[in-house]
Formats: structure tokens, C-alpha cells, sequence
């Protein structure tokens, strides 16, 4: 059996929102790695084993990944949405390039959380937009901080995840607060938490109304540049939207 | 009969990364309105009626959409990747707000054309982002420059949709002349054709060996950020990447 690795999103919640591609890839698994609420989404079956682990250990799953794939399992890495936005699959080759491995690997595609809420609001990122990591837990503040500056200086609209963490709940706050020193009041933000769940919610506040208390960790927050408007209960940046 | 509107992303070619949700959308319809390739698609079968549309027709199609859902059809306007991200959406939106309509309207998200090229090279997109549309149709280029400068300056991964037009080819040479102002030579960029398509084509190249000739219309451009580096034949941005 020769072994290989998939890093597969599973889209935000919704099995409607699985590819086929990703639930092939499970369907030829013996091996699912992954944090532990993501493998719960994965039916058990003979012959699968599944991997759960917690939190801030993606290193250590990466390596298992490759250990069991050297040794001729076929494993799927599970993250949810997009593997490739703050997700497995770059620790995936972080791993990979410490241990000089070249095993079979393929990257699936998913749903991201951002799009998933965007298409429940609206078209808020019908332009040009930016998506930003708000964890510090591998990056100092300064740069979370440097990049916000220059998305609302370009005028990008942005998704931000991962907006608020137990350990450090006061980033987003400052998150708010710089927002509010570079954009106008009334500029459009939505608190979308959990779609596609049976515990989503969303909120459309502007970012005068805004309050950290509206994001979780479930939550991606998106704002719209300077010209996304409501209409009805939607909210949606013009295509021709924006000015130098 | 009560007619709804889907705009609904079919991905950016391979049946297998439609979404489950999408493909019971299709099924449900009773008239499908897009760009021509993207109708082509679907396939035909009793009951459907096909509305295939050339180009740059977008508010054309929108209120195609709401004319046809107000007479109570169940219309799925199809978007090649996510229909949020530089695709029919907003136009929707638009057209929306110029009627005054209220119909009941769903936004089925896709795999957008960046995350599968991201997927195919790695993970060059795993951490902060840009996503940024070059096709000036409908903004001055001079809007492209100002987010292009503040996305390098905030050292963020860029995603370049519609790099090159017939209309306007040395747009895309005056965006490489921007980032070669801006970014290291050696800054990597991914040249991303026709993903998950026959067509499909890869190139990694850094930005002192990137020629505008690269690019054409089915290709999506991916930017690293100062810290994506290559593993073997893989591009990823580590987790950890970047300075302020």
C-alpha cells in the first residue's frame, strides 16, 4: 500500500458544503488527523482510524501525518474551510521541509469561513478585500496592527478570523479602535458566527455600533470598504466600488 | 409556484469541487442565466431552460433574474468560482436596489478560483491576504496601483483576478512594474491557469523572472508575502511570517 496525505477542508459546518472531492478523499482514508470538533464531523467506519487531538498542536499533527504516510496509510489531515487559509496545510510543510520528506501530497479545497459568510450577508467582498489572522498566538500585535493600517488606507474590504481568543480578549478591542481612527462611522461590519450551523448567527452593526463582545471564536468578522451599502436586509459592495 | 434566485458558485471547473448545496440548487431550477462557458456546464434535461450570455452583460442578467422570479421561476444565476468574489453577486445586489424588488434570494458560495490555485501550489496563501481584481472595466487603474502599493507595504499575500484583458494587455506589465518597485526579486509568484480544467498549467517563478506574457485571462496570479518560501516542489507561507 503506498501511502499519502490530503489536507482537506471541510467547509464551515454544513455537509451541503463538503466537495465531492474532500468526501472521496475520506472515503479512501484509513488514517483522519485533525482537531478534535472537525474529525467529530467524519462518519466512523471499519478500517478508519481517527485522530483527534486539541488545539496548538498542528506541528505535532503535521508529523504524525507524515510518519503514517511514510509507513503506507492513506490520511486525511481535516481542517475546517480552507485548508490553506489559516489553516493545516501550511504546517503541513513546515513539517515537511524540517523532515526533507517527499511523500504524496494533495491540498483540497474548501469553503472558507469568509465566503460562506459573506454569501449569507450579502456580497460584502464583491471587491477587492483582504483576509487577516487576528490571533497573535504566531505573530507579534505590530504587525496585526501594521496590516489593518494599510487595508483601510487601500480601501479593501476585510475578513478577519479568529477574532477574539480567551487567553487575549482586549485585541480585538484595539482592533476596533484603530478601525475607527482610519474609517468613517458608518462604515458596514458583520459579526458572522458559526454559518451554516445550527447555532449561526449573524449581526450587521456599523462600526460606531460596534463592540468586541459581538465576536467569538466561532466568529469571522467582516468589514466592507467605503462604499459597501444595505439594501433590504442585504449588504453588498458595488462592483465599480471604491476610489484612490 | 413561488420563484426564488440562487447565484450559486460552481467552482473553478472540476464537477468534483461543486458544492452538494449548488448541485440540489441545479436540480431545483427551473432557468439557468449566465456567462456562456459557465451555462455550458450544466447539463440540459427537461424543464430547464438554459439562458447562456456573453460577457460583461452582468446588470443585464441580474434583472433577467428578478423579471423571471417574479413570474414565479426558480432561477440559478451561475458564477464560475465563488459568486461573491468578483463575480455576479453584486451585480445582483445592484440590480436589487435599482428595482426595488424583494424576492427571496440565496448566495451558494464556491471554491474561488485563488484557494484552488493556492491548493495546486501549496499553501503560498496561509496567512494574511489580499484579494485584489486587476481588470479596470470598472475602476481606474490608478485604484489597482493605490491597493497594490498598501498590499506589498503591509506585506500581505496577494491573489490577482483578471490580470490580463485583450482590451488592455500592459496593465498587467505596469502591475509587475509595481511590485518590482515595491518587492524583493525574489519574491515568488504563482502563474495559476485554468485550475482543476484539461487546461490546467502551474508556474512558479520569482517576480525578477515574471513576464506579463504569463498571464492571460483564465489565470489567477498568487503574490507570496516576504516570508513564502518554496519545499520541494511546493510554495507555502509559513504561519508565522512576516515583520511589521
Amino acid at each position: 500500500m503506498t501511502g499519502w496525505i490530503a489536507v482537506a477542508g471541510l467547509g464551515p459546518g454544513d455537509d451541503a458544503l463538503v466537495t465531492p472531492e474532500v468526501t472521496a478523499a475520506l472515503d479512501q482514508a484509513t488514517d483522519v488527523i485533525g482537531y478534535i470538533p472537525y474529525v467529530a464531523r467524519v462518519a466512523p467506519r471499519p478500517g478508519l482510524v481517527l485522530h483527534p487531538s486539541d488545539n496548538r498542536v498542528e506541528l505535532d499533527r503535521a508529523r504524525h501525518a507524515l510518519d503514517l504516510a511514510a509507513a503506507g496509510r492513506r490520511v486525511v489531515i481535516v481542517s475546517s474551510g480552507d485548508p490553506g487559509v489559516f489553516a493545516m496545510a501550511s504546517a503541513l510543510f513546515e513539517a515537511l521541509e524540517a523532515a526533507g520528506a517527499d511523500p504524496d501530497i494533495r491540498i483540497l479545497p474548501g469553503i472558507t469561513a469568509m465566503l460562506a459568510a459573506a454569501a449569507r450577508a450579502g456580497a460584502p467582498l464583491g471587491h477587492d478585500f483582504c483576509a487577516i489572522n487576528l490571533s497573535d498566538n504566531l505573530k507579534p500585535f505590530a504587525l496585526v496592527e501594521h496590516r489593518l493600517r494599510h487595508a483601510a488606507r487601500g480601501d479593501f474590504a476585510m475578513a478577519f478570523y479568529n477574532p477574539r481568543s480567551r487567553s487575549r480578549p482586549e485585541g480585538f478591542a484595539r482592533v476596533l479602535e484603530i478601525l475607527r481612527e482610519e474609517c468613517e462611522p458608518g462604515r458596514l461590519l458583520i459579526f458572522a458566527r458559526a454559518v451554516s450551523t445550527p447555532d449561526e448567527a449573524l449581526q450587521i452593526v456599523t462600526l460606531a455600533d460596534a463592540h468586541p463582545a459581538m465576536a467569538d471564536m466561532r466568529t469571522v468578522v467582516l468589514v466592507g470598504n467605503s462604499a459597501t451599502r444595505r439594501v433590504g436586509r442585504w449588504v453588498y459592495t458595488p462592483r465599480s466600488a471604491g476610489v484612490a
